[in-house]
């Protein structure tokens, strides 16, 4: 159903005050989660508010960021994150990574040990709407195989990149190391469907199956290529970091670790004309010839921005989400229930 | 067949000279290409030699390296490196990173416009030898189709990682964006072999082909995360840094462009715990489960390292390329020829 992002925004902060967290980080939190669905990325916006209200409960999220700077220069830093909020430590990152790249074109700021922080691309966009190019990776619990290997190895360690533009929408990827998503399997076994395409997942004993029943990890995008960029994102986001590897990236565990970088053209020689630049690839790779069939030629992120634009008052959800939400609120007191407008 | 070592760099370097290249960096270039051969890389070693000194005979690639420095403080650098030779430039501009990121744990050395460097990992390893990970990622000419379009849009656009170890082998990943490279498929249609795997490639319709004689174009691994990989790469080792992109990326037109990184561990608050902790996952990775009819979980880079390990004195090279590597000893009086080692 489509509901007002207003009341939306209102519901979600009332809720996670009212689980006691900070203020000012229950804004940041809300609007984070309701912009990832506004920009139509379902599996990481309000449907994880529960979850995330769970771990406030039970005491596993600090109620406030409760972070350590454990080494600082003028264009890095290493954090412990202390399992706090992973949306409100990513945007403090992100937010921190930016202001160190306007001295010297480079900032990076890494978080271990934090918590879940939902889309990667919400960060690296923080980036983009400062004109920089915002580069963000982060680790998760494991799910996917090793090459070669069955069981759940390595997380599918996403990685999101976004690209300022001049008229364009800004490019921005967002992916992980898996031909797909868990979560996309399990909602799928949840709807009754019993198979999955080729190539998507595994079973028990790492091999290939179709069966939603029988799944239990997901496969690595291009093989060793998908378990390759895995290991390397985990190198990275935690074990640069002291973050913990592989099943210590549990929420209930170390939780998981992030690294984002921001880089400023005006600091790489490049003035206003990257923007321009951008625009003009972007302009000549979408007229390109399309293949048979095609359904047009997308840049990396367009499709969500699009969602974004149109979501901009009103935005779609799913009516069980919004169900769970209303019950969240209630058990808060919020005093209002979100319903569906009338289009 | 198995030719030395020596022998081979002895030859590489004499041509190179010969060709008028400068005489050192004929030493770094020459080293650079047996050293791809020694760790496997085939495709990118000794092979390339022809092209590349015919490069230097038309003029296109500069004698010396040439390349002019556009923007640099502490931790950063951006040149121009007007076309000179690749892999020279880049064993400076990883060097260059390396030495930028013992002061702060970050250096990073952009280079735009100038001519295929080989293989990626080349460079990565040039910081894991200094302890420190190193991340090299580049451009290339459109041999590969965007998501949803047909002909060639953008280039595999390599990306490279090399993460120190304590005992264990180093992690060295080395991917392209698409699902196999051109050349191999080239090289097969040059044996005769008629059909490739269902996946590898589109023809000039942009629909999938399993027909070597069909093949246009190379696909993107996993889709529009290969394709959006891809432009990434390009935005940020040519976009970001001023350099040609899409078509300009040829050799004989502006030239590929490149980035590397180095992050020092020491920086991070690891100390020398790092790479112990690395060695410590690499373990539990390769002890892990293994799927029916494994050949066995190896992690990125170790089949190459290995390989390395063996080619130490002597190194395994396709005879028809020792044979062109000859010609081209003896068009340069070299005055003597590669033979094969009794093993």
């Amino acid at each position: 159903m489509k509901v007002k992002v207003s009341e939306l925004l209102s519901m979600c902060e009332t809720v996670l005050q009212g689980a006691g967290m900070d203020k000012e980080e229950a804004k940041i939190f809300a609007k984070i989660l309701v912009k990832t669905d506004q920009r139509g990325v379902k599996s990481h916006g309000v449907m994880a508010l529960g979850r995330y209200v769970s771990l406030l409960e039970r005491g596993i999220m600090p109620k406030k960021a409760q972070y350590m700077v454990v080494e600082e220069n003028d264009v890095m830093a290493v954090w412990d994150g202390n399992r706090s909020c992973g949306q409100v430590m990513g945007y403090y990152g992100m937010t921190e990574a930016i202001k160190k790249a306007r001295e010297k074109g480079i900032g990076l700021v890494g978080i271990r040990n934090s918590s879940h922080f939902g889309a990667g691309a919400t960060y690296s966009l923080l980036a983009e709407q400062e004109g920089m190019i915002g580069i963000t990776i982060s680790t998760g619990a494991p799910v996917m195989s090793a090459y070669g290997g069955a069981g759940k190895a390595v997380g599918t360690n996403p990685l999101a990149i976004s690209v300022p533009t001049e008229k364009e929408l800004p490019l921005t990827l967002d992916m992980a190391c898996s031909v797909v998503a868990m979560g996309k399997i399990d909602n799928m076994r949840t709807q009754g469907i019993k198979e999955i395409p080729a190539g998507w997942a595994l079973d028990a004993n790492g091999d290939p199956t179709v069966k939603t029943d029988e799944v239990f990890a997901v496969a690595p995008v291009g093989g060793y290529k998908g378990f390759g960029l895995s290991l390397m994102v985990e190198m990275l986001a935690a074990g640069l970091l002291g973050g913990g590897m592989g099943e210590q990236a549990r929420d209930d565990d170390m939780g998981p670790s992030y690294m984002f970088m921001a880089l400023d053209p005006k600091k790489f020689g490049q003035g206003e004309a990257f923007t321009s630049r951008v625009d003009q690839r972007i302009r000549e790779l979408k007229n390109g010839k399309r293949c048979t069939n095609s359904q047009g030629i997308f840049m990396p992120g367009e499709l969500e921005e699009l969602t974004n634009q149109k979501s901009q008052e009103n935005v779609e959800v799913i009516d069980e989400i919004i169900e769970q939400v209303n019950q969240i609120g209630e058990k808060y007191h919020c005093g209002f229930a979100i319903k569906a407008v009338a289009e």
